[in-house]
């Protein structure tokens, strides 16, 4: 966290913020940029003592720095960093939507998923060839067979690709044939994967585990980054709580929250958020019009055939309906000539 | 909910359906209107039991018709439910904005923010007279004498208020003051309190407890509406989950779950639901996108003077600001020229 | 909260003490007794806080004084309260069982269960006579006919009644009938029922709400003992969670929590924790080994035939074997010759 | 899930639990053993479908066989498995119980924790080597190094070690130097993990993860099971819920109902669950009473001066203090003689 102090603060303010940090047992250190004083507190963080210290005699305003991350962190970079995946720019003002099925269940699937979706309006194509499933007895994925229809609906259909990796052995064949590697959220907290990743060549897109808090997002997504690659773009894809209606419970305002701690790109999966087909679009409205940079989408050419999650994939003319609303929504949050404000990390 | 089966279904197909009822412990019947057959099965509810029976051999759709209510149903009426509070029509397609401080603190208060909220754009006013608070020490409210202070801001700004009501002896004189009277989260469940608002002659608006599933929110709405009131208003206001970056957790999909269920309007609280000013607005943007009829908005004269949750009360800079977004967000999850497609109950 | 220095410890430390409570916001004083100094601070609660205070330079120990209550909690007295039931002393050291049906459904079924209940070694009856229902048209008691029922078995059998009460204006006719009130989960924040059982003349039953905390759960109490009535049992009956094998989630921790917090008996709700009945006895047995005062426990004389939460109610020869593991359980927490230690308040 | 059908049951209702199964999508069989029926329903699973089939005309009862586990099920083996590690036998009806500090920090801490240890009681000891943490900059263990002083620890003690694995291809280093290889809460769903434990030759303690289902546990258990390892001791460690009193919530029921579903040994992490010196007695003696195998215990020499989780570690007289609470409370709720029912899997 940065404290920044007002103009002629005296050494009695600075030193309850000093003290403050030592009550949080967090190491603190005054810089002086110019006229103006700031406090800096690399470990400290939550709303709590953020609120606490911008309470505080003298402090002008407090940012968090939240525990731990840094690299990943609003005071480490004031820009939006956009992320640049084969010619797909995320995070640069426009919306970016990822459309497929949830799983590559076949070479013609694929295809004609990847022919709908680009018709559609998708900029990128997903589909899962490793697929992490609760059961050892459920469809695991057509693993490197599905990277090769992958591969090839890339160069057919010229959209770049994302999938999902889920071992670190794993990440150089995965980055061989997809443009970007998905880490999902049962793996979140998978350090070997991420540090694996760090080194991968290739933009990550890490997604909220469904029982981690937003600081533990960003605490996975600094692994990534302190490993080497600061190629990364954050999904929100819903949190288990006690309701039960939806799937899993779209945490709309942690977009928000991202954007405002972090200068990642920050995209919502509103398939997984609802688990239900008929309130995908309102989900992924709502994450438009709170500020995501994009939206991960899952369609697939005839849902009620989809070996995984039918329940929750768009048809076809669902997801152009989708596509429409989602650009209508988009330049209604977003000022006017916003776009390519952001710069390439 | 309600089966509905295909042309020309079968014994077969019908009676799968009667099995599953019976299977569920419900009672189940079948009704032919005029070539169509469907199933009713009153008791039935849950995502799961829907995607279930829908899957059955024969059934075209089947829509939920959950447990226990039924006048606050779609299926008890399929058109919307406008609710008339004294001229401002909540659920006719427009946006209805209802702000103003957390608590009525005095009269001067008051009247700086009815003035500012009717400039900024607001429809209605709001502000507690009866404050519940987890403490029994901390401030309760004016109680009669801001009911006072109420009605005159009333009179004098022209713009209908809200306000909370806690027991049910209170509801006579809450409801000769007030245009509509809330229900807050902590008494979604307080029973006699919901039977006492049957009768009050005034409409209802109803949060969900920050602990209460949709199911549980729709059949205390049943309560009232039972009891002979069905001028009904429901706010999602966020619920408790283990992310405590936000003071709450905007349920942002039940805004659209609960239009899919219900006939009646659905307004969203973005102050509670997130408690940090800096992201009232996205969470208010992302409820309009989910279909919201209209936003419940914490706002203050000088937030940092307030007497309760100063942190998550706008500015009026910051109000006027959010309803110039939440009026173009709305134009454009609205098709043109779709106000006023319902009617009064 | 409480910090307690250590001996001869400097104006420093103790500043920075002072200092940690302005950061929260809190009024602190130093207070000295004999040659030790400790600094009280009102409003302080959290374990966060509470283990950052202890870490302070020269803090010997802090002991949580939680915001805003006062009367119930450890600080305002060290020794246990007992609360004495018509005769049952529950908080000594024993273990109270209080048992019954969810519901009186009629004269012979509440005779035929206070008579099995007296039997199996249960020391109170409970039974519904106003029931708090989630749906307007679910059962909802017998009430005063109920009342009457259960005033019957009291005087037939000589075991203590506990009752529900859902509303204000009840609590006198309730009161008359019943040796102590419970007020329900979904009525613990109903701060007008709260202050109406502030002058009962009855010991209360506090059951704690299903996502209420710890700390709101002793506030509604404080509630309660502000408000004239310091005869007070917590009651632990399973919390909402993402699990939904069983029906709640029991806390069992909090029973020492709660202990540690205040000097109120607590018992646990065995039943509602999980809801099925294959479970009760190792979540009843679970709550004894953690510290709880007593047992509420919900056994019909024919659970199959219950017209509430049949699912959940002890058969009587189930019922029996718990009553005799409970013995053994208490037996081997509790230090011989431990009983009679609290006192009446 | 397996219904067994009343003797004497007819065609009707067996199709009846026929039904139930197609209207789940689940296949199902009929099942003759000697005289009597029973439906058999693999993928079946859930509270309440187990209560509905439960309460259909013919079924005698109704016993779950979740969906997709089978090795690690009760139906596959009725009496309860007991895994031998390198003598220590858990699941036998003892209380095994498992000390030591959170991290290896030194050769000195290692070996005053295993001696205090043994001599308080502990069977097992527990360090971690490589550490999980949220934020890639705390300190993350001693890896190998770690490795090679817990055995040593073994060697001097005589006690079996247990210690975290992270990674895939740490599998074969950590299985060279422990007797018991951990996968913890983050990992739970490390498939590729799980998968490579199939072939470890070591037995396998899986916590559980913060925020899994009971069934998820189960399945993860099945993973390793499957992948050919069945020497599976399950661990509930708490979850995480809106209560943060205490670190995590203890899901006490859990245990109980482990035990009911599976016939693996299930062991309690008091520390972790709590996260509070304070309250971690009150959660072990929980756990035992509830029906626990076995603790996992933080205890360190000098908690205060401990690397990672000190909060929650017990000095070396508190857990003496336990260990005599647990035997006592262990005999209490183990009928005489109870002990070596099981087998070796």
């Amino acid at each position: 966290m940065k404290a920044v102090m007002k103009p002629g603060t005296g050494l009695k303010e600075i030193g309850m913020v000093l003290a403050a940090a030592e009550l949080e047992g967090l190491s603190a250190y005054v810089v002086r940029d110019g006229d103006s004083v700031a406090v800096c507190m690399p470990g400290a963080c939550g709303a709590e003592f953020e609120s606490r210290i911008s309470r505080l005699p003298g402090v002008e305003s407090a940012a968090a720095f939240a525990r731990g991350f840094k690299i990943v962190s609003r005071e480490f970079r004031s820009g939006n960093t956009v992320v640049n995946v084969s010619g797909v720019r995320i995070g640069d003002g426009g919306t970016v939507i990822i459309a497929g099925p949830c799983a590559v269940e076949s070479r013609e699937q694929l295809m004609r998923s990847a022919e709908l979706m680009r018709e559609c309006g998708a900029h990128m194509l997903r589909g899962g060839a490793y697929k992490p499933r609760s059961s050892p007895y459920s469809f695991q994925g057509l693993k490197e067979e599905g990277l090769r229809i992958l591969s090839e609906a890339r160069e057919r259909f010229g959209m770049p690709i994302v999938t999902e990796v889920m071992s670190p052995s794993d990440v150089p064949i995965v980055a061989e044939h997809a443009d970007m590697l998905q880490v999902g959220s049962r793996n979140m907290q998978n350090t070997a994967l991420l540090e694996a990743l760090g080194s991968a060549g290739r933009p990550v897109l890490l997604k909220r585990g469904m029982m981690s808090t937003v600081e533990e997002l960003l605490l996975a997504a600094e692994y990534i980054a302190s490993a080497g690659n600061r190629s990364i773009v954050l999904c929100e894809r819903g949190i288990r709580t006690f309701e039960h209606v939806t799937r899993n419970t779209l945490d709309v305002a942690a977009v928000a929250v991202l954007k405002d701690l972090s200068h990642l790109p920050v995209i919502v999966d509103p398939s997984h958020a609802t688990g239900r087909r008929k309130y995908v679009k309102a989900a992924a409205l709502a994450g438009v019009a709170a500020g995501a940079d994009g939206l991960l989408v899952e369609a697939h050419p005839s849902p009620e055939d989809a070996l995984c999650d039918g329940e929750q994939s768009l048809s076809p003319p669902e997801f152009a309906d989708l596509c429409a609303s989602v650009q209508r929504v988009a330049e209604a949050v977003r000022p006017a000539g916003s776009r390519g404000v952001g710069g390439e990390l």
